[in-house]
Parts: C-alpha cells; structure tokens; sequence
C-alpha cells in the first residue's frame, strides 16, 4: 500500500442519500484522499450507472460500499462518530470546523473504528441521528450561501482527515496507556438503561418527555463514555432499581 | 455584507473546462466560501442549463461570469497567479499544498488582485499556460488515485482560501448560546447528592470505595457541566430516591 496513513479505520456514512450521483461523487472524493470504506444507509438508488460515472477511477470503492437501512447499524463497532451538520439546533453544543474535527477523529483511530456521517442534501440529519453522532462538525461556509454540494463536502472533510494523518508523525506521542472507549453499543445500552430507569422513577414522563434524553445524550457525549465508565454508570442504574423493588 | 473577507479580489480561472456541470459546481463552491469571481477561459460550453442546475443557489456567481479567449485575458490586471496542478514537470517548481498556497495569495491580495487558475479535467494547463503562473499548487492527494473532480478542487482551495482569510476566526465556531457553566459550588452539592444516593442504593459501599467517587468526578469533570445539566442530574437523582422511599 503507497498510502499507510491510519485512515482505513474511518468509515464515511452517507444517510438517505438522494442523488446516485453525489454517492459517486463522494466515492471519488475519498479514493483521491486515501480513504476507502463507505457506508450507504438507505440510498435513494444503489448501485446506479450514473453513481459508477461520477467516481470515475474509484469504481472500487462503490463496490466495496456496505448497504445497511439504519445509522445505528452504520455505527456498529465504531467508538467515535462525527457528523456533519449545518443545522442550529436548539441544543448548543461546541462546533468543531472540519479541520479541528478530523484531529480528533484521527486520535480516536488509534482506538477503534470511527465515523464520519453525512446526511440527506436536502434535509441533512434527523435529531435522532444527530444525538447519535458525539460530535457535531460544521463547515465555516458563508453566511450569504451555506450549501455546500453533499460530494464537496466530504471532498472537504476527507481532505482534512488527509492532512491530520499526514501530519500525525510529528504529533506528541499519546498517553501510553488510556482506558478504552466505549463502544456506540455499549453507549446505546446506556442511554436505553438511563431511559427506562427514569421513566420507571417518574422523572422522564414519555408524554412530556421535554428533551432530556436529549440533553442527557449532549451531556454524556461531551464526556466520551469510556467502556468501564459505562459499567459504573449502568451498576449505579440497577442499584436504584433494586431499592425501587423493595 | 455578512462577509467581510479579503476574498474579493480573488478571481478563480477555469480554463478550456470541458464538463458544463463542473462550471456550475465551481461557482457553488467558491460561494459557499464567499467567492464570487469566476473567469471562464474557453469553456466549451457556457452559458448551458447543466451548470445552471449545478451551481444550484449559485446562480449569480454565474450571471457574475467573465469569459475570454486565452489565459493571459483573464490574468490581465492581476499582481499575482497560482495555478492548480497534479502534473509533474520537467522543471521542478517548489510545490505547495492549497494551505500554504492560501496564505501567499492573501498576502497579495494586499496588492492588488490575484487569479487562482484551474485547467482542463482531462488534460490540465499547457506548460505555457503553467509559466504564466507565479505558483504551481499541488493537492496532496493519494499516490494511488490523484485524480479530484474539477468542482471539488475549487472547493477545496476556496476553502483553503476562506480558512486563510477567517485566520483568527477559523477557529470553532461558538455554540450560538453558551449555556451558562455550573458554579463549583453546584458541581460539589451534585456531586454530595450523588455520594449520598448510591451509598443508600448499596453500589458504594463506604467501607470499601474502590475509588467510585474520583472515577464519576473525572466523567463529569470531563463533560464541563452546565447549570441546567446539574439540576437535570439532580433531580434523576432525587426521583430515585423518592422511589426508594416507596
């Protein structure tokens, strides 16, 4: 291999993807900058001839392409994901512009599989799928014209992950030893544990729910759950539930 | 305004393209950056419905267009010109990469105007059309396939290009409404409450820590806790307990 930068743990998720085309756009955009495993959650239309025109030499990356129908299955056996959003939501988080984003999606390569998730061109990601994704990434773009084509803009994330990657052997050396990363299963079992113990203690009423759970996701999010936290969390969990059985 | 960049005295020259659906990509590209000069050297086809749909909200960047016959028309005028190139000359220039690159055509924006020059998708600049320019950049593309589509290598260098002129301001956009970070006073009566209630639910036994409380401050030390989020944690807590009370 001409290229052993550590990008082959970065997964590129396109979710809902309207356009053949912009699949093959994006197939062509990773292939120039090295990477090479794309994820399709439910395409509008794949595999496609003008999808396979579009990626011009990299044919192979559409044929190595995994089909799956949700971004939970996207997100299997990754522990980090990144998501490309223009949205403002309701819930401020701290954006990252692509460049700082693909130096911490590099760091996390050194742990496991990553991911890089992009949504529908038209109507990006839902909340849900965002909540999914620990971290938000935006792209500095205009004020006057913020739409970026869904193939330039993962020409443009690619291209930074290129950049860390290339630049990584001049990095200080990481921790020797740090925990490892929960999974996205792991932080999901969670998230459904935390859920249901609160709406058993009455403080999450499912009619009302108020945006907790989303809020509880931003929360945790920002702490990267690692795997023995996600224990303690879930012990403290059925410890609460055994006094509630008493 | 809403962009108050030096960006306006950047032409981007597209020379002999051949693909009117990559004259359209471009003028999408280098507006979502905050570009809008585009030259058109050539084309072999233009004005065409195919970068009109395209450029999408772009459209003005084309209205806006300049179209000439030769390189040297669209150079006229300008005090410097960086030209895009994968190909490996007999004359060995120094090579830069569009980052660098960015940073020299900002400097003399301060000059005057500067030209940012992009040949034909198959064949590229002549050499003569490459002399005309000051600086040859290079993307730093993979060795196994180099080859961008025309519209995401103006993306990439106008982003290049926008990163540059942001300068300080590239950096993380702020979340849009930083909530307000909790007090240390409120961090430490959570995190009271929290001892308290898992010493009752039996997970922390205090006879025998295992070092419980300093893992849960370095989860939540990490998170940074907000104000709303303490009293979110809090209140899980506190439903917990009124459980236990049962």
């Amino acid at each position: 291999m001409n290229d052993p930068l550590p990008l082959d743990r970065v997964r590129v998720v396109l979710v809902r993807t309207s356009h053949p085309g912009n699949i093959g756009a994006a197939a062509r955009a990773m292939k120039t900058m090295g990477l090479a495993r794309l994820w399709l959650v439910s395409p509008a239309s794949f595999p496609d001839p003008v999808a396979r025109a579009r990626a011009s030499g990299a044919g192979d990356v559409l044929d190595g392409a995994t089909v799956v129908d949700t971004l939970p299955e996207a997100l299997a056996g990754t522990v980090f994901a990144a998501a490309l959003t223009a949205r403002r939501r309701d819930l401020s988080l701290p954006r990252l512009g692509p460049r700082a984003a693909a130096t911490e999606l590099l760091e996390w390569c050194a742990r496991g599989e990553v991911a890089l998730v992009f949504g529908n061109e038209a109507s990006g990601l839902t909340n849900e799928e965002l909540g999914l994704c620990a971290l938000p990434v935006t792209i500095p773009a205009s004020s006057d014209y913020a739409s970026l084509n869904l193939g330039a803009a993962v020409q443009l994330a690619c291209y930074e992950l290129r950049m860390a990657a290339m630049g990584e052997d001049a990095r200080p050396a990481p921790a020797e030893r740090t925990p490892d990363p929960a999974t996205h299963e792991e932080i999901e079992g969670f998230f459904a544990h935390l859920e249901s113990a609160i709406v058993t203690s009455g403080f999450l009423d499912p009619a009302k729910p108020r945006r907790l759970m989303p809020k509880l996701r931003r929360l945790f999010g920002r702490a990267r759950l690692e795997k023995g936290e996600v224990a303690i969390l879930r012990g403290i969990l059925a410890s609460f539930s055994a006094g509630e059985n008493k």
